[in-house]
C-alpha cells in the first residue's frame, strides 16, 4: 500500500510558534517612524495594534507559547495533511519525491487563518472589538472575517478593486462570516476619494488598500488594524505549518533537500521555511527557494531599502526589498502576490543568501497549476501555482541529472474562488508581463531618503 | 485536549463496498423494460453501461472487492475526516454529541467521486473511452470529469440550465479537468431542441438532462452513460463513507443513535447510512433520517410507483417514490436535490420503515447552513444544509428532553461554488416553496400504467 496522505494527530499540533529572530546571525534593520525617521517604539504602534502583537514583533524568545483558545480554533482544521504527490511525480517521470503541505483545507481555503485567528484573539483579549484590514485576492480578508466572527469582532475589509471584480465569491464568503467589505479605492476614506478623483478606473493596489484600512483604523476610535503578511509576528504565527511538516516528514523518514514557497508579502513561504531555515543556520544543507511573480518582482528587480508599506506613507518605514511604494502592479490573477515590498525577515534572509529567489511568468505558473489539477486533483490558487512551477522545474532537473531529491512545498491555498483565472488561461486570454524598467525606476525615485 | 478531527490511516480504507441488497428482507421490485414492461436483463442495459456495473446492479454478494486502481485514486483524499462539531453543539447548548463525515475534502468537493472513479475505471477496463452524463448543481458533472481525466476518458456533461447559470465556476472546474459541458436543454440533442422549441426559457430539470445524456450515448457508438445517483451500484460505491465512519466512531468509543443525510437521488445518504442500516436490520436501535427539500418532496408527497428516470421515457421503469417524470421542480438552490424520483433502494427502505423521511423548507436550511458556517467554519453546499437543518432540529430536541444522543450526519459537499445562493439568502431574495397539489396531481397522471 502506497501511503500518500500523512496525517498528524491533534495532540501533535505545535504548542509554540517559532521565532526565527532568535536564530538569525544578523537581524533586519529596525522599522523607522515615518516622520522622525528614528527607530519606532511600542508606543508608536499602540494606536494600531494590541500590545501583545507589538511585543511579538520584537521578541527575541525562540519559541512563543500559543494560547489554548487559539489552539482550540486551530483544531477546526489542523494539523493539515502532508501529501506525497505521486501522480505529479509520475507525470513528470522524475526520480524526485514531491511532498506538499496542504494548507488549503482551512475553512477560508488557505494558510491565512493561522495568523488571523491569533490576531483576532489578541485584539479581543485587550478589549478591541473592531478590526480593519485590506486584502488582495481575498484570501486574507476572508480569513480575518472568519476569525473575527469566532471572537465576535466586527471586521472591515478593503479589497483591491481588480480582485473584488475578478473574484465575486470572496465577497460572499466574507459576508457569510459577518464581515463588511469595500472595493478599494473606495468612497469610504479620504485616501480612496482622492485616488478616485484622479483615476475613477483605478484597479487598486495593496498599497492603496492598506492606506484605506489604516485611515479607517485611525479615524474610528476602538478600531485596530491587522496585516495578513510582511510583519514579524504574522510570519511567526505561520510557523505552525513548518513545525507540523517537520514532524510529518520525520514520521515517514524524510527530510527535504529543497523547500519551495511563493512570496507576495512572504508569510506562507516563511511559515513553511523558517523552522527548516533554523536547521540551515545550524549547518544543514537545504536549498530554500522563494518564488515571486515576474510581474511584481520585489526581490529580483527591487532595491533593498527603507520604504513605506502603503501608498500614502502612513506605515512605519521598513527595511526590505521594494519596487517603491508607488508601484502599481499589472492585473495578474495572483492577486495575493501583487505587493510592492517584501517581509523584512524574508528580505534580510535573501540578502544574507539564506534563501534563493526566482521570478516566474504567469503562463508557466498556470500551465503548472493545470498539470497539478489534472494529476493530483486539487485546483491550486494562482499564488500557489508559482510554487508549483518551481517544483516542476526542480523535478525536471532531477530527471535530467538522475538525482533523487526530496522536494517539499507549501500548497498555500486552493483556487475555488479563482476559477475565472483558469477560464482566462484556457481561453488563451493571458499573457506574460515584464514590468518596464522605466516604471520601476520611476517608483524607485520616490523611495524615502534616510540619512 | 479536545480532539475534534478523527482521522483514519490510509491502510484502513475499506477494501470492499457494502451491498445492502444482501441484507434487505424484501428487495425492491425489479426494473422493467420501458417498452415491454417486463423485467430487464443484462443485455437490455449493455448499450449504456459496462457489464461489470450491470453485474454490480443486481449482485447479491454482501461485499464487493474494490480494485486496487480505484483504491489508489481514493487515496488522493480518503479516508475523509470524521469531525466532532463542538462549536455547533456549544451554539445550540445541546447535550447531543454531533459528528459529521466530511466528504467535502475530495478535489471536486463532494462525495460524488467515490462512484465517479469506480464508474470511469470499469468503463476503461472494458474499453470505453467516452462517457456522457447529466448534472444538477454540478457536483456530479465535475466529479465525473475529474475521474474521467485520470483515466483519459472523454467526458460530456449536460448541466441543468438554471444551475449552469447560477454556478458558473462549476463549468470552469469541469473544463479544468478536460470535460465538455452543455447547458440543458441544449441544441445538441433532439430532446433538447424539442424542449427549446416549446419553451426557449426552460430552466431545465434533471429528467431532461438525463434524456439528453442518454440520447448522446445511444447516438454515438462507443459512448457509455454514467449516472451519479439512484442506481444500486452507485449507492454501493458510496458505502466507503459509512464503512470508514463506523471505524472512526469506534476509535472514539461511539456509535450513533441518529444518522442523517440529505436526499436528491439518494446516494450520499445511502453511502453513510447503509453500513449502519445493516446493524438496524440485525436489531440495533438507530434512527436513520433522510431529508428532502419541501420544493421537491419525492417521498413525503410522491407515490410509490413504477416510473421513468428521465423526462423522455428512455430509461427502464424503476419502482420508486416519484413525483412523476414530467415534474419540473422550482429553481431552488439545492440543485442536486431537484429530482422527481428516488433511488429504488432508498424508496424501498422508506416503504419498509427502515428509514424516516422529512421534507424541510429552503429558508430553514440556509439559516442552518449559515449557523454551521459561522460556528464550524466550513460553508456547506445548499444540499448539505438540508441535513444540517435536521441535525439542528434533533439537537434542539435533545436539549428540550435532556437526552445525550450521538448524532452523525453526512457533510456531503462544500458550498464554494454555490455562494450566490448565500448571497440571495442574505439579501432576503429567497422564499419557501410548496409545490402546488394540482401540479403534483398532473405529473402523477402521467405515471406509466403497469399491469
Amino acid at each position: 500500500m502506497v501511503q500518500s496522505i500523512i496525517t498528524l494527530s491533534q495532540d501533535k499540533i505545535p504548542q509554540q510558534w517559532y521565532n526565527i529572530q532568535a536564530d538569525l546571525k544578523k537581524l533586519p534593520d529596525p522599522p523607522l517612524h515615518p516622520a522622525t525617521k528614528k527607530p519606532i517604539g511600542p508606543d508608536d504602534l499602540a494606536p494600531i495594534f494590541p500590545m501583545e502583537l507589538i511585543k511579538q514583533e520584537v521578541t527575541m524568545e525562540r519559541f512563543v507559547a500559543i494560547p489554548e483558545d487559539i489552539l482550540d480554533i486551530y483544531r477546526l482544521w489542523r494539523p493539515t495533511p502532508l501529501v506525497r504527490a505521486y501522480r505529479l511525480e509520475e507525470a513528470l517521470a522524475t526520480p524526485a519525491r514531491i511532498y506538499f503541505k496542504n494548507e488549503s483545507v482551512s475553512p477560508p481555503g488557505s494558510h491565512k487563518p493561522n495568523t488571523a485567528v491569533a490576531q483576532a484573539y489578541f485584539n479581543k483579549k485587550e478589549g478591541f472589538n473592531r478590526i480593519a484590514t485590506e486584502t488582495g485576492a481575498g484570501q486574507w480578508g476572508s480569513a480575518l472575517s472568519f476569525a473575527c466572527n469566532l471572537f465576535d469582532i466586527e471586521c472591515i475589509v478593503y479589497m483591491v478593486k481588480v480582485s473584488y471584480q475578478q473574484k465575486p465569491y470572496r465577497r460572499s464568503l466574507i459576508e457569510v462570516w459577518n464581515g463588511k467589505i469595500y472595493a478599494s479605492p473606495s468612497e469610504q476614506t479620504e485616501t480612496g476619494r482622492k485616488i478616485l478623483a484622479e483615476d475613477p478606473d483605478s484597479p487598486g493596489s495593496l498599497g492603496m488598500a492598506i492606506s484605506e484600512a489604516l485611515e479607517e483604523t485611525i479615524s474610528h476610535p476602538g478600531t485596530k488594524y491587522a496585516l495578513g503578511s510582511v510583519l514579524n509576528h504574522v510570519l511567526m504565527h505561520q510557523t505552525v505549518i513548518g513545525l507540523e511538516a517537520k514532524e510529518q516528514m520525520k514520521s515517514v523518514g524524510e527530510y527535504p533537500d529543497v523547500i519551495i514557497g511563493c512570496i507576495g508579502g512572504g508569510s506562507n513561504f516563511a511559515g513553511l521555511a523558517f523552522p527548516f531555515a533554523k536547521d540551515k543556520i545550524n549547518g544543514k544543507d537545504i536549498d530554500i527557494i522563494a518564488i515571486e511573480p515576474a510581474a511584481s518582482p520585489s526581490i529580483t528587480k527591487g532595491l533593498y531599502s527603507y520604504d513605506f508599506g502603503d501608498l500614502s506613507g502612513l506605515t512605519p518605514l521598513l527595511k526590505m526589498y521594494t519596487l517603491g511604494h508607488g508601484f502599481i502592479p499589472p492585473k495578474i490573477h495572483a492577486g495575493g502576490l501583487r505587493y510592492h515590498g517584501m517581509a523584512p525577515l524574508v528580505s534580510a534572509m535573501a540578502k544574507q543568501k539564506l534563501i534563493n529567489v526566482n521570478a516566474i511568468q504567469q503562463l508557466e505558473t498556470f500551465e503548472s497549476g493545470l498539470l497539478f489539477a489534472r494529476t493530483q486533483g486539487i485546483v491550486p490558487a494562482p499564488e500557489t501555482t508559482h510554487a508549483i512551477a518551481e517544483v516542476i522545474r526542480q523535478a525536471k532537473k532531477c530527471k535530467e541529472t538522475g538525482t533523487e531529491k526530496t522536494i517539499l512545498f507549501n500548497f498555500s491555498g486552493h483556487g475555488h474562488f479563482d476559477l475565472s483565472a483558469y477560464d482566462d488561461y484556457l481561453a488563451g486570454r493571458l499573457s506574460n508581463y515584464q514590468y518596464p524598467k522605466e516604471l520601476i525606476d520611476a517608483a524607485m525615485a520616490q523611495l524615502p531618503k534616510i540619512d
